[in-house]
């Protein structure tokens, strides 16, 4: 008997589970229709135009913005939760010299798990330690792993530092002017959260399990790392440097296209207008570009869109920019490493990991779907002589 | 606006996804009206009585039982990818003494991804040479995992043995009969799949964002260490520890049922008949335990599991034993410590896990669902000095 006879479902589901309402939430809402993204119900153009990291970090958490006193227990906690593990950093430094910063956390976070609760530092169920020991070590695991791939001295965190001052602190070595940390702060904030994607939603599944928020979170960065997850912005970077070197951005455009090829930085499951990330990122991009430079990237890459979205207006499809399309540009105007920069999202889409996994928590049910089975049954085992 | 109004399908779906179908498989088949497992069309049953790991591995991933050249070469290339890794090594000495193997095999993994790659002992994309690296190198990361916890030194793999003999040389310093061999053998062999348990479900989300077959057996046995997924077996003999205790096995077992509390090692979410890997499971506790023993595991397991059913019955409740309802006293007479039991599992469960991302893998779609908002929307941001 075949089984896809008996299965007469089978077209039933989608695949991708696109579109296959999995859980509830109260995190984040993702609204695909209108262009629009809200943390906790707040809109996130609002968050970057007036929160901070830590603000709009505990707003993920706990569900609303923080009283002065819970702000600043945040952000000693924070703070305190950041000394660098001697373990870890001999961890990191075992590994290869060239390893992706990504992979180094997604080994960090597992390895933390056992080495802080060896060191009784963390009670197993105090939740609220746990995320923020995960938040505050991303950041350090991540500069680290960036100073082994270069080949540098390791930097220990500052306690006069903010945590976004840090995070650029502890790469760089250089203390960052207060427009390049509110750069990096809207961007951190901007990609905190978005709804079921891929690595949130391996977050939740794992710890669904009742593993504890290492593993989960170990598990979400390895999606993370994926090109189809969090690679694009790099790709952007690629796609502008082969438009410049065409000498005919128009064309290179067109002909990209016509090709069956797809344009880096546009199009998205849930966005069927112009992604809300996108417009934040365009106008850090426009702030960092002087109106003199003749041949910006900001200009580049407007030329690209514009030729890209008459493509598909003409073609009636619904592809717009995402998050991924000005980011980069944005980041290499900072002067930040294009391996650094998932290392960046995932520094950011911690605080999202946690804040869903501490809402699963509150009423756990284990993640177990199933499968539409397309093989045979009773094949008889034949012994190795006779096959 | 709440948005829980305007999402009237919200009792549409189902928590946990029970049911949901997320794509279709053919690596193996659970049954669960009728209590049959089948690797790829085959009956465990008969691959218990006659199969070795290596066959049954090859089978699951590639679908079909092994010529006797095929096996030849699966089982040098096993052997060859089995050479401990210096650079892992290193690793696990850094991991505080007592970590619990399955995370110390996480942190190796996703740590391999980064040494393979670095000594280009891997190509990118050579799946079956990455495939055969992770199955052969799990048992040495945890047998090294093992060892450190013990605080004895580790022991390199023997080019002379099985993988199975090799297993358990490593973790024990002795090679074993021939009958702990079959029987570790078919252990390992009837927990290779099952399914989209919640671990397999996890490595195919993983690895559907394109990232490496490290990195998302590393996610897998994340999912694996929760206690709702891998951990029963241990808690089962916990259980009968107690009940042997308590000189009452009857009345033990029916004050824990009217106390609510959940036997261990009964229930399963798709089988609503007796887990067909529990009775070989018992069927080997069987051949292991002597006639002449007074109060057996054999014996005690056995009058748990028939007063429970009494109840089960009584309430109409399709609650029977699943597969670790025996595994944990097998496990018991082969001499095997209990932090181990979740770790045997990992090394057989990384076969199926590997067979898996290989099938997702000829026909990729990023696993994206979505999730149902139930918060507010347009909250307004309000300053910090006015909250
Ligand atoms: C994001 C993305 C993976 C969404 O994928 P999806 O929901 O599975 O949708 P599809 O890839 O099936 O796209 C639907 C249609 O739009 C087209 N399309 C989507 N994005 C496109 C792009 N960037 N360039 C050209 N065509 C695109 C597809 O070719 C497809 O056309 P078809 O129906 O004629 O085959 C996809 O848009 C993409 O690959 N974008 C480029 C990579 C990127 O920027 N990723 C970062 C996302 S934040
Ligand atoms: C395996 C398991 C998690 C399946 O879970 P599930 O599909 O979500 O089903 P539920 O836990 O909701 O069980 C359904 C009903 O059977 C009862 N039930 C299931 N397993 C039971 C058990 N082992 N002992 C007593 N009652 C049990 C539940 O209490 C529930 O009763 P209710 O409807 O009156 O509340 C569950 O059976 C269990 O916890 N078993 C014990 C742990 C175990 O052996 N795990 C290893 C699985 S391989």
């Amino acid at each position: 008997m075949n089984q896809q006879d008996s299965f007469k479902q089978s077209d039933e589901f989608k695949r991708g589970m696109q579109d296959i309402i999995v859980d509830t939430t109260s995190v984040s809402f993702v609204d695909g229709v209108n262009g629009r993204l809200f943390y906790r119900g707040i809109n996130i153009a609002e968050l970057a135009a007036h929160a901070t990291f830590e603000e709009t970090a505990w707003l993920l958490l706990s569900g609303k913005l923080p009283t002065k006193s819970k702000l600043e227990g945040f952000q000693w906690g924070l703070r305190n939760m950041s000394r660098t593990q001697e373990k870890v950093l001999r961890i990191i430094e075992e590994m290869p010299q060239h390893s992706h910063p990504l992979f180094v956390l997604q080994t960090g976070l597992s390895a933390l798990a056992c080495i802080d609760r060896s060191e009784e530092y963390l009670e197993e169920d105090n939740y609220i330690e746990n995320v923020m020991r995960i938040i505050a070590q991303s950041p350090v695991i991540l500069s680290a792993a960036y100073r082994h791939y270069l080949g540098v001295p390791l930097l220990e965190p500052r306690s006069d530092l903010s945590f976004v001052e840090n995070f650029i602190y502890m790469l760089f070595g250089k203390i960052p002017t207060k427009n390049q940390t509110r750069c990096m702060e809207i961007a951190l904030i901007i990609q905190m959260d978005h709804g079921f994607n891929s690595s949130t939603f391996t977050a939740r599944a794992v710890a669904s399990t009742l593993t504890n928020f290492y593993s989960a979170t170990s598990a979400a960065v390895g999606a993370l790392s994926g090109s189809l997850h969090g690679g694009a912005s790099e790709l952007v970077v690629e796609m502008l440097k082969n438009a410049k070197n065409s000498n005919d951005i128009e064309k290179y455009t067109r002909d990209l296209l016509h090709s069956g090829a797809k344009i880096m930085g546009m199009g998205h499951r849930v966005y069927k207008t112009i992604d809300p990330r996108a417009i934040i990122f365009r106008d850090l991009l426009t702030q960092l570009t002087s109106k003199d430079e003749k041949e910006s990237d900001l200009k580049l890459l407007t030329r690209i869109e514009i030729e890209a979205r008459k493509y598909f207006e003409e073609k009636m499809m619904p592809v717009f920019a995402n998050v991924d399309f000005w980011s980069g540009a944005v980041y290499k105007k900072l002067g930040i490493h294009p391996i650094l920069y998932p290392a960046i999202f995932a520094a950011a889409r911690m605080v999202g990991w946690c804040a869903h996994i501490l809402e699963l928590r509150q009423n756990n049910k284990l993640y177990r779907p199933t499968s539409h089975y397309i093989g045979e049954v009773n094949i008889p085992y034949i012994p190795l002589e006779q096959r």
